[in-house]
């Protein structure tokens, strides 16, 4: 399949639209992107034009204004989130309108900052967009996450390349993990999905106690909730759309019960937060909590971030993904989450999603914790798994089942 | 003065923070800008941060998005404006953040697309962000209006130009017009603020009863709003802050009284109206209200600007400009209203500013329609001074004062 890139970069628009968000005839979509993605979030509006939206707003972001903030910014500055801008968005998707972000950030934006201004503006941006953080992991409208090769991100993954080349490199990847080599995109990835949802059937009907992750520097049981709901592929939101909430996605997820985790586990790739590197984390869990935290790489970034509430030291997310992925193929480490947990099995510290759990929608907030949803202003995914890590099951009886071995499904 | 471009453009940003929003420490600033604008935006965004705001939100806008909903979007599109956008922005300026434009725009952006379409959108436009005129006629907080070269722009004022070329003429055009050339711009633009003061105060103590223009296809008589007060130069908040709210300015401006507007007057310059060219207009005013329009170019687009609502037929501005102003001295027609509004008298349809009324503030809508004021959801400025044209003062016993003659004050 020999396109252009402009050709790519069509095709690419049209699955976010048509599968991404699964844009509906006169909704509103909301596009957050960075300027380097200008090109891609105006083909985007067009198709969502075409398509019957019935407004697009791009809201774009600048790297540069925040590093602005951090470099000539007062305290206060640090400390401030636009709670205005916030409530306006929250507003938008009250009414029914869809959301699709472009990842495209340096995954080393913030390397030179002061973690403690980083984890001083994070809890504010945090706290100010809580609101937008119930309404997607609530899943109140259809939403999507994709990504975009900028200069800064290819840079990073691909460092001793020139920056043009580096982009090229990096779109390719992108390109191949969102199946737009694929003669029909739309078709490959609706295809893709269905196998998912799928293993996902297979899983529910298991009725899984537990998880059991085990290879080197990982002896890790995590119970799952009370009540729990496998997921992946696409997922319906409760305005009824059937959506992609993440594209690349090759993972099936369960919530984590908050308190029956234990045991030992250790990262098996780096991963960018808040703008820095984290790479070599080993984390001791009793009862759910992280009881013992540590990492080569980034320690007091991610230690600061596992103290941002009371429940960011307990898990929100575990997800099981082959080693064999089309991700994992590209042989690209992409700094990047929305990529990176499609290469391996993962844990997300923080909040768990309202999809996961049977009967969320119309429990108190207690009624969810007593199963074992866990609420928190943060989600962060790390990897866990690798082509040395064995998972299985554990039926209620005490009974284990394997499904993965040396990283593939059994 | 052999600066670089990027010296100048530094200073530039200073001046539009310092002296054009006179942004206070601890204030939040708003900057709207299109996405060419980033470098200028940047450089503004930490001069702002530098002298202590809160925060600065960039929030870029992008013409290819304009063009988008019209060219592919639904009558359902045209007919939308984001009022949770608009509302958010509406609640920052409650909360008493400064607001900077960025003007950038083609001129002839929307050449091409159908009238109807962009009335349709002006209008609903204009209704959801009725708030923020309201917030800027009323002067709730401290505003700015600056402008910055783009390629589309600098490309229709010097067509025949290479784009590079074009736009480093405009952006010299700029810096002159502004006082960037000078040895300290911020002192300079203090001082030309100081002597357009002194004109207001000048005008204000003739207690003027109307203006007469007479020209070639001019012979208007505009009377003045009753307790009317002239305005130029700085003006100061109702938060207290004295900032510019256009740079550059070289305008003195009042009150008409929407009743007493009669006779004909001829535009002297085209403008650009939403995206089209406006050229060879002559109007006759009776009783204050636009009878008669004719326009040699962009007559319908003219025609359903002032159809846009009741009062939008009658004048809230009228303005005097010497035709030898540094606008006028730098011989470019800058199709941006901005600039070329400072090159010649102009009247402007539409709402009027409640600066030039006194005691505005404490009126009812009722009252301050009595005294004259127009309140309308536009407001759009025309030339009508030129080198051909004299200005008389009317006072209130009949007799007449000598304002400007051959377009320069006496």
């Amino acid at each position: 399949m020999s396109r252009t890139f402009e050709e790519n970069l069509a095709l690419y628009a049209k699955l976010a639209v048509t599968e991404g968000v699964a844009l509906a005839p006169g909704q509103e979509l909301l596009v957050f992107a960075e300027l380097t993605s200008a090109p891609l979030a105006r083909l985007i509006a067009r198709e969502a034009y075409r398509q019957g939206a019935k407004n697009v707003e791009v809201l774009y972001t600048d790297p540069d204004l925040t590093l602005a903030r951090y470099e000539d910014g007062s305290d206060e500055a640090v400390e401030y989130a636009p709670q205005w801008l916030i409530d306006g968005v929250a507003n938008a998707h009250r009414e029914n309108a869809a959301r699709l972000g472009i990842l495209s950030s340096d995954p080393a934006l913030l390397s030179s900052v002061v973690p403690e201004r980083v984890a001083t503006q994070s809890k504010a941006q945090g706290a100010a967009r809580r609101i937008i953080s119930e309404i997607i992991t609530g899943f109140e409208i259809n939403w999507s996450l994709i990504g975009a090769a900028s200069p800064a991100w290819a840079s990073r993954v691909f460092p001793n390349l020139p920056t043009d080349e580096a982009e090229r490199r990096l779109w390719d990847a992108i390109f191949l993990t969102s199946r737009i080599h694929e003669a029909d995109p739309v078709a490959a990835w609706r295809t893709h999905s269905e196998n998912l949802e799928a293993r996902v059937t297979m899983l529910d009907e298991m009725k899984l106690d537990a998880l059991h992750f085990r290879g080197p520097g990982t002896d890790l049981r995590v119970g799952l909730a009370d009540g729990h709901v496998w997921a992946g592929g696409r997922g319906r939101a409760r305005n009824g759309i059937l959506c992609s909430p993440n594209i690349p996605t090759e993972e099936v997820f369960c919530m984590p019960h908050r308190d029956r985790v234990d045991g030992v586990v250790s990262s098996t790739m780096p991963l960018s937060l808040r703008g820095q590197i984290i790479d070599g984390i080993q984390v001791e869990f009793v009862n759910g909590a992280a009881v013992n935290v540590r990492a080569k790489q980034g320690e007091e970034a991610f230690a600061k971030l596992i103290a941002t509430d009371e429940s960011a030291n307990r898990l929100g997310e575990v997800a099981l993904v082959p080693h064999s992925s089309k991700v994992g193929q590209s042989g690209v480490l992409f700094l990047n989450t929305l990529y990176d947990e499609n290469a391996a099995s993962h844990i997300a510290f923080g909040a768990s999603y309202g999809e996961n759990l049977s009967g969320y929608d119309t429990m108190s907030p207690e009624e969810r914790v007593a199963k074992g949803a866990n609420d928190s202003i943060v989600h962060v995914d790390w990897m866990i798994g690798s082509g040395q890590v064995d998972v299985d099951g554990v039926l209620r009886d005490g009974s284990v089942v394997p499904l993965m071995r040396a990283g593939e499904w059994v």
